[in-house]
């Protein structure tokens, strides 16, 4: 089992952890391919999707977690929500403690809204992606998919290119790979690069070109049209130019070097399309390892494998 | 079981049916304290949640009572349903009723439309609150939140305090109170009570400090902001100084007496956050009732008992 | 079980596959008559309803008969999903593929989405639906209810009533009556009717009046008026006067002719509410085989009968 709870951030979660939870979601990745991808391991426990924010990979991601497991899930959309009537997102959270939920996976635009539910609830908090500051099942199923693909992590060199000062995706990513001993470097505009990088943890480079070829996997992020009201760059063709992943770069990758994406992708902005569907691209993969990830995360949170005996 | 086979309003649910109804809801409601939460009872029954109005915490509450009981569930929205299209509620009622549902959970802005629905369908049709008439299944977890603090219903002296004239909530409790052989005693400006008081059947009171010391129950209704296009009174200000309950007002409850809200909550108006999160107050004791009281209320309605021979 | 792992149009599937169909659909409508509306057949199947458009009947439909088959049903409606983000149609089904899904129904504004995701998922693919092209399932669920309520389908008179230019439903219905030797009549103002009407292989009405005495079924399609931005008829008065089913009009059929009308109705348009309400209509009973029939697509898709010993 896990030492906390909650899955907050990379940082509370230890290199042994890491391990466990992809160990234990390689064999759930064997029932997802299966024909009956079904297991009784969390009946009759609340799972509640918590979103504040548009989601439709994630939120399907963690639905499709739950019901393989047979926990019943409900959705708590945002949009339909109490807070339309002003309550607040503690009372909302207690209010949800107190129908007996067991697990709620929070999103939410406000870095540390995950933490704040946790002091107002006593079940099982997960952060489903918190502003701008962390994302930690999108870094777990990216680890499970580097090591899938590569046959280990310590030691890789991994590129994170694009918005890495908006992205908690790489907020995530980061220091995971720190944990499992491998290499973050950070690649993008100065505009787009966190105040103190040092701090991350992260190498820090400004041309893509020089890095590819000392690199093992080039993980782009997405450019977030979404939420940037003004762009920090002048166009999305200059940002292809200069950091948008096409075939001319994928061959200074080395041979073995994987590309990946957390998705939804911007096709031709950061990522062309001949590299996306290229046998080097495993973005699918990370889509499907995310639900054996999050299955995993949720069995271990929930301390499943008793409630097999008592079902 | 019950002489009906709906839940349309409080006025249709005599004594002996309220007590059978908590009491059930005691049984399930150790349910919910369990690991597993879940019972076979409505396996194979299809319950629909057909919501014209915004609502998460009746919904999500109707929908986890659902889940625990192994019932299909259904999430028919009026947003995103045929009445964009212009269909009639009476031709969506035949058109689920068409679809062998079991039992629908209805709240719309009109008084009056789960009686519409009850015409045109077979099954059982639960008011979850319809326009400003009634709100039964909030009346039921109210008595029985009452009952599990005080010990007993009868006798009762319960405040209601606020916009009754707009509130189903109180358009429901106030019967349930009398026929359990509870003092309902409305209280608020003028402005927002009943035109004829007497025909509800509670006594009135303007002056909320006065009756305080008299109460076993404080019940703060919500201020609803949402549906007022103009507020009856001045400011927010103004009311929580003259109706709203602080802590200055709380001590001069009895000391056992005990504060209540429907929620969500519009904190420092009709109620301040040191009260709502006071031990006298039982708000979020509501909120876990509400699961056991409406799997209580789906379990007797479907009959549940026979269908477990079934199953 | 069928030849094609997908329900994408009418003219893939052959008589002899339309009558297992129905067959089907006859022991899954006894199902739906039980209290225990239940059965194991797809469990730990994975049903994705992707719905681009609004729609309730519809997507309920789908989603009831997921549950009564035990498959985990997941919603991705389109106002919450990914392609807010600029994801491409092909990208969310890649994504949805790699989650492991087994049945995807999509409705979709534009004909040929359904064929899209059948190239870039491996999935079975239903057709919820699209643009003004086809909803194989309706027509399905017509023919049932002919069937049912006529005793045959061969030799019957089809008279297919008002906009067939912009009517999906039309496009499965016409060439689905033609292989099981019916003959569809269109009827409407020449401004709704097909430019090639010969190629779609229907007779061709425009007098209503005229043909009444000579059908089996009078099938009246919904005036669209959520699709139509600007209309081809005066008005509606004009339109219920020209082509509306009203009971001056529903005499002049033969004595077994039935009523038929997809939903939902627009009643005083394209039929009145006496008609509509009058025991030779069999709108609810369309309604009702609705879920028959998608259970036994479901099924034969998903080669239902395996799964039981595997489950």
């Amino acid at each position: 089992m896990l030492s906390s709870k909650h899955l907050m951030t990379m940082g509370d979660v230890s290199a042994e952890e890491i391990a466990l939870i992809l160990d234990t979601a390689e064999s759930f990745s064997e029932v997802n391919q299966r024909r009956i991808k079904k297991l009784p391991t969390l009946r009759g426990r609340t799972v509640v999707n918590l979103f504040f924010e548009p989601s439709t990979r994630t939120r399907t991601s963690f639905e499709i977690a739950a019901k393989r497991l047979s926990a019943d899930g409900v959705n708590f959309s945002a949009s339909a929500s109490a807070t339309v009537k002003g309550e607040t997102l503690r009372d909302t959270a207690k209010t949800l403690a107190a129908m007996s939920c067991d697990l709620v996976i929070v999103r939410h635009k406000y870095a540390g809204a995950p933490q704040m539910l946790a002091e107002a609830m006593d079940c099982s908090i997960v952060n489903g992606g918190d502003g701008v500051h962390e994302h930690p099942t999108q870094a777990l199923l990216d680890l499970y998919t580097m090591r899938q693909a590569l046959g280990k992590l310590e030691g890789l060199r991994v590129g994170i290119v694009g918005d890495v000062c908006h992205s908690r995706v790489a907020g995530s990513l980061v220091p995971a790979l720190r944990k499992v001993g491998a290499t973050p470097i950070i690649i993008g505009p100065p505009t787009l690069m966190p105040a103190r990088p040092d701090v991350l943890g992260a190498e820090v480079a400004y041309d893509l070109d020089e890095v590819l070829p000392t690199l093992d996997v080039a993980y782009l992020l997405r450019v977030q049209f979404e939420r940037a009201a003004q762009m920090p760059f002048p166009s999305n063709r200059e940002y292809a130019t200069l950091y948008g992943m096409n075939v001319a770069r994928m061959v200074k990758l080395p041979s073995h070097a994987i590309v990946m994406h957390p998705g939804p992708m911007n096709r031709g902005v950061e990522i062309s399309a001949d590299v996306a569907d290229s046998p080097r691209s495993v973005i699918l993969g990370q889509v499907e390892s995310g639900v054996a990830v999050r299955m995993a995360v949720m069995y271990l949170l929930l301390g499943g494998a008793d409630s097999g005996a008592a079902a």
